[in-house]
């Protein structure tokens, strides 16, 4: 782990960018997968040191802002996590911890009302100090006090704070994803279209769409082994699947563009009344980030405003489109136990985050695909809890449970999703007009 | 059926108060309950009267306004109904059929995108023009039309203008009760409180909270014989329901006030995050239409102001409110399909509008109660397709499946419903804030 | 024709309209202006009457609704009215009055913060109870009380309930215009677009624009004498006015139609910051009213939709309209000091309401025209108070002082105006993007 | 002129704080005062290092947020006054100049409609391209060509650019006082409170407030001569004057804490109705940035969070705060002539941003005295017209007269003001609600 890029390197690379990109490159290179099998300390660090590497790319100003209400400041995403591991391991676990600052727990708290009063979430993009160089300096004051916690722990899995460390890192993992489509938002606001990424987009070849029939049946769905699990997945339980079939591919940019092509955006049948009240109030005339000039769609990608690509996935629409879409195409969405009885015979593999593809890049052969590492894909499951559904005691019980009111599931991870973190019974979730993730269709349909 | 009280009769009515009064009742007393066994025209005639008894008790000023985004005036009730007749049967299925007035298809269509432009909803209250004459004078127009084509149609239900015909009967029994939900708000914004019924509230005795037990199993749910049943109610489908118990009564007032009492409105971690939200935003401390004064809780019901009743069910609350009651109570709400299973094997008894309790009236004996008649429950399934679900063809289409996005399942029926309307099937829908509708909570365990 | 059509008769007929229409007719002939020389009693007659008369085309549900904030019910126009004069005459001045009912004070002030609480005006198109017919009964209550307090008082100029009569009958007369300006929104808001007068609108003749010199040098302005005047008018002062010139007569609808079709509302250059923001907004292309029909343009009036009259005067149109068709003119907006210098010597004629024209008539012959009687003329006198002005005390004073901010001097009288109501010194005053009173233009220059 | 603190200096020094804060002084103490006798290159030079020489207390990510749409970065502070130079000097008359970047004009034109399309206002906040270093590039591409363009004008005066020129100047100091009321905007909405200035604040003695007569008559008001000045200072005018007095100090904090203390911000009858209802709506009860703790008054200044001065003027309120001030005191405020009558015999002295103050200081002496340094003062008399008054010919014309719609004069000149910008027939102005400038009250009265 010794030559992993740390917080303090890239902070001071941060005004070399050449530099820092050789050093990013080269640390991805290096950067082994870690695995449940490491120690808890290896795991800790690999998952901080990715964060940061998220953030070589950028300039100290692309920290601060926030350019609408669902996006954080990439400096909030650095402190926050950190704050989370002050607040629910430091804290308790470790007793001769010193808060870094009276005003962190204000700060950095982001939904926790069992943890203490909060900053507006509104105003987090306007909040300059502490600097960008005092979040890292955040960071590596939490790291340092964690590590020697660990040091304290060992193998001890059974320590109370053991748990609530490997929250802190899937925890971690999602903020990664979140820094990322965060940050996509935040270049495309502004008028000169900063790049993210220099490497240029892959060009993937058309696959053919194939359907997989399911069976009907009870089947039993939801997470149930010892491994690490989201408190939102448990406990397995049976539910009944209706005779389908299932997609074996995404939809891509190209079969969306046909929908627009065929006046998708301008037929109300198609859509929810809530979808189609979205599309007359807000113009929606294509996903998030597309652009027509001059009659041909361009696509805004954390690589720069580029043509659209015809045979990557479609990303970045909302569930009322892509269940417009299914329609329009004579098909539904998947349920979400659907899906899972389809994918968890599968192997998670795909162009994750770690392995920079920074945009969905299409599929690759025949058989199931593109079910991980490319786009999340919307479910026709609202995201409420799973039979006898417990969540975990204090704030930590806030973690999941309460957003169980008017949010889809997605399953499945996207391109911006650390590998390590994907999982078959993984239950994302987001509100219906949400576009800002990297989120895209596979289709269902009755037997 | 001769001598229901009529629409002109009615009308004629509405300046001699005691009168109208005198005959409404009278009416009440005679009208036996137009079943499915009746003629077409028997039963729209009766249910079509039966809107019109209900503006019995309003002045004038009273079908004009709409109190808040949710609340159509009355006058406007009374014309959509009949607009639909006219859309839906007359225009299609009486050649001879010459429409009312060219400009009331714009004014009094609701959402039906593809019966064409629609006047904006938040303006339905700022029209003056028809006036409460002119559109009685609409409805007895239709009704003319439409009992001239019923006895076209006679007995053959194969006529294509017989399903439309019975949804536009059912389509007016659901405007039945939005006309009493709606006038209830619009009285209780008036700060002169105007009283809609003389009759006084009765007085309920209490009943002790029992559980039904629910067997885990596959069970078949929805809607399956030949009878009338709204889209939604279809197919007919397998669900896995687990090991659980059902109240056997609904919560009352007495003990909602409890937990009030207990802090349930200040305590976040008893909130849906949606739910703290809104809790916060409107200041909401209460069930709508009860207000403190001098430390006692009164009601405002369409029987005017009072004292609340400890022992009515407790009504006017909203999803969120439901669900954080439950947590509180270390329940939770049922599921849709619990609540069929429980309610399937019992009759549709209870109080419902045409015994003109015009309020939720309380429990009256061991087994399983107030199902039907009181109050709609609450259930924890969100609002989405059945599988299999296929919308019918054409305008009436957007009936209900538009609307399954972030909406959630009421069962049973309320005081304000029509006794004929209600079934063991009926799925009542309504976003999670919305609290005008006589909706109430009957809690579910696992088991 | 002979005799006028009173308070107490009107209301009479308002349920058998027929002949309510024919009354008022034949009501309308034969008013005698009632001027100062006549007893307190019967001027109170005269003005309590003319604003029942304006009701007569009114159906009931007329009166009931408000159709934008500015907007007060007809209904509101009758009760607050009558409230003014129980508030600050009755009350304090006769010991036997009772209060017709304790919740009118809260429903029937409008913003005399130092009467008491207030409705929220947003809410007062939601109220249907008191119903009209109560709020008759209410202003014949009031009629009575007042009239015995006349009698009491008979020529006592100095009984200190005779200012605040005197000031409430002009405050009713204020109220007079406010209720046909919106009604006249009310019906334009309606898709039906009912017709309040049926008397088709006169055609008049073009005539020629000629200019008025006005000399610089000190000159007195604002009202000095013993009749009555607001507070705002006062007190008399000298003002600096410089060389210019005022045109003598009002802006023609055919001008100003020449105005948008040389592109008035595309050009930002000819509007204030404030006024080219409220144009973008709110997508202003025209005057409020106006609209375009294959090529042509339409007007809605008190008579009807109907075709634009070419030499009418352009009405309802806001501040920042009129001062940007003053600047593509070539002109500006005269200031209320140039204003009253030219026009003190000219006599109050006009086409007031009284004279039932319901709108402005167009110019009648050489000289300086239409002063008073067509339109409110806009100037670019920001309202403000005059040198040494003092508001009157208690509530009374809450009358004009409290408005002075962010609003605009307007001169003249308007069509809408009672007669008795006019003045040379008289201040009415509007935000700068009002636009739904009867304001038009008349130009000034520098010399 | 020769080690006058440069751009490229400073911009190096941001990483350095301490060396920065040491540079900063130095330049300072040995900064003269540059005055018009200088050259044009020499005051250009001036005015462009003393903008930057402002922000040496700055984060780089201060530069980047805007914290209320009336705030601009401080990075686009910098750029749009470099935008201006580009625009209406270099583009026009050097020939040889090549914008810095295609997309510039767009970000950084603020309202010039004439000037081409704008980025929204409300977006600048957004916006972490150009970074800081590259709008100091910008700056010095921009000083680089400007100054080669002032090596041609020589002393030419008549030379087309010249007076856009020192238009630009003075509109770069305009955005050096507005740099500072918004950063510190920024500072206060931020909960770690930053301090801008680490110098502690004067304390001054309380003076005794005096009243000097004003005679009435008629006086010329307005600029005349031939030394800059804005539009909106001409034509010198006749306006009369009444007889009057005006106070020899402003209100100090003291003062307008007891205004607070008497109930000042619960007595609506002290306020304009506009005016209560904005405290109504925004819970103001004291000026901005003034806080209440433990029943002591604390103030955040560029200097931090301190205790109140009392001796130091009131400032941060708003013109109906200042008016209900001055009615509560039995005063008024004075119009802007009366200002400008009793000033014009004053010398320019003050607490100016030149010599550091960054917060009014309070009285010093007997005589007339704070009219400028201190804090701009409302005046009773809203932003219109001079009469006569004739905007500048194209874009730059709309510098100041499309604003003469619903805003207020301010006279004299504010402790952030540049002193060579103050002028005795300046006029400022705001819009009633404003208070995030420097401005403050001093009272008049009718003699």
């Amino acid at each position: 782990m010794g030559n992993l890029l740390g917080a303090s390197t890239i902070h001071q690379q941060l005004h070399s960018r050449d530099q820092t990109i050789f050093s990013f490159k080269s640390a991805m290179t290096v950067v082994p997968l870690v695995s449940a099998s490491h120690t808890l300390a290896a795991r800790y660090r690999s998952v901080r040191e990715a964060t940061v590497a998220l953030c070589a790319p950028l300039e100290n100003e692309d920290f601060v802002v926030s350019s609408m209400d669902d996006v954080s400041p990439t400096k909030w995403h650095l402190a926050h996590t950190s704050w989370f591991f002050e607040t629910f391991v430091l804290a308790p676990y470790l007793s001769s911890y010193v808060a870094r600052h009276p005003r962190y727990a204000f700060l950095f708290n982001s939904y926790y009302v069992q943890a203490g009063e909060r900053h507006c979430r509104a105003q987090r993009g306007l909040v300059t100090r502490p600097t960008v160089s005092e979040v890292f300096e955040y960071r590596r004051y939490i790291d340092e006090a964690v590590l020697s916690l660990c040091e304290r722990i060992g193998d001890d899995i059974d320590h109370p704070a053991w748990n609530v460390l490997e929250l802190g890192l899937h925890h971690e993992q999602q903020h990664q994803e979140l820094l990322l489509t965060d940050i996509k938002h935040v270049f495309w606001t502004n008028p000169m279209r900063p790049v993210y990424s220099e490497v240029p987009l892959p060009v993937m070849s058309a696959v053919s769409q194939e359907w997989q029939q399911i069976s009907e049946g009870v089947y039993e769905i939801g997470h149930g082994g010892e491994d690490f699990s989201f408190d939102n997945e448990s406990p397995r339980h049976k539910s009944y699947v209706q005779s389908s079939r299932m997609a074996t591919r995404l939809i891509t940019n190209a079969e969306y563009a046909q929908f627009i092509a065929d006046g998708g955006y301008r037929q109300p049948a198609l859509w929810l009344s809530a979808g189609w009240a979205t599309v007359q109030a807000e113009k929606w005339n294509a996903p998030l980030y597309w652009e027509q000039r001059d009659g041909s769609w361009y696509e805004f990608t954390l690589c720069g405003d580029g043509p659209l690509s015809a045979t990557a996935p479609v990303t970045h629409l909302s569930y009322v489109e892509a269940d417009a879409f299914a329609r329009w195409a004579g098909a539904r969405l998947p349920t979400e136990a659907e899906w899972e009885v389809v994918a968890r015979s599968q192997p998670i593999t795909g162009h994750f985050v770690d392995g920079r593809a920074w945009h969905p890049s299409g599929a690759v052969g025949p058989g199931m695909q593109q079910l991980f590492g490319d786009v999340w894909q919307w479910t026709q499951s609202p995201y409420v809890a799973y039979p006898g559904f417990r969540p975990s005691a204090g704030a930590i019980g806030e973690y999941n449970g309460k957003f169980m009111c008017d949010q889809w599931v997605l399953r499945g991870a996207s391109c911006a999703t650390p590998r390590a973190h994907a999982r078959h019974t993984y239950r994302n979730f987001f509100p219906s007009d949400a576009r800002w993730q990297f989120t895209g269709i596979r289709l269902a349909a009755d037997a």
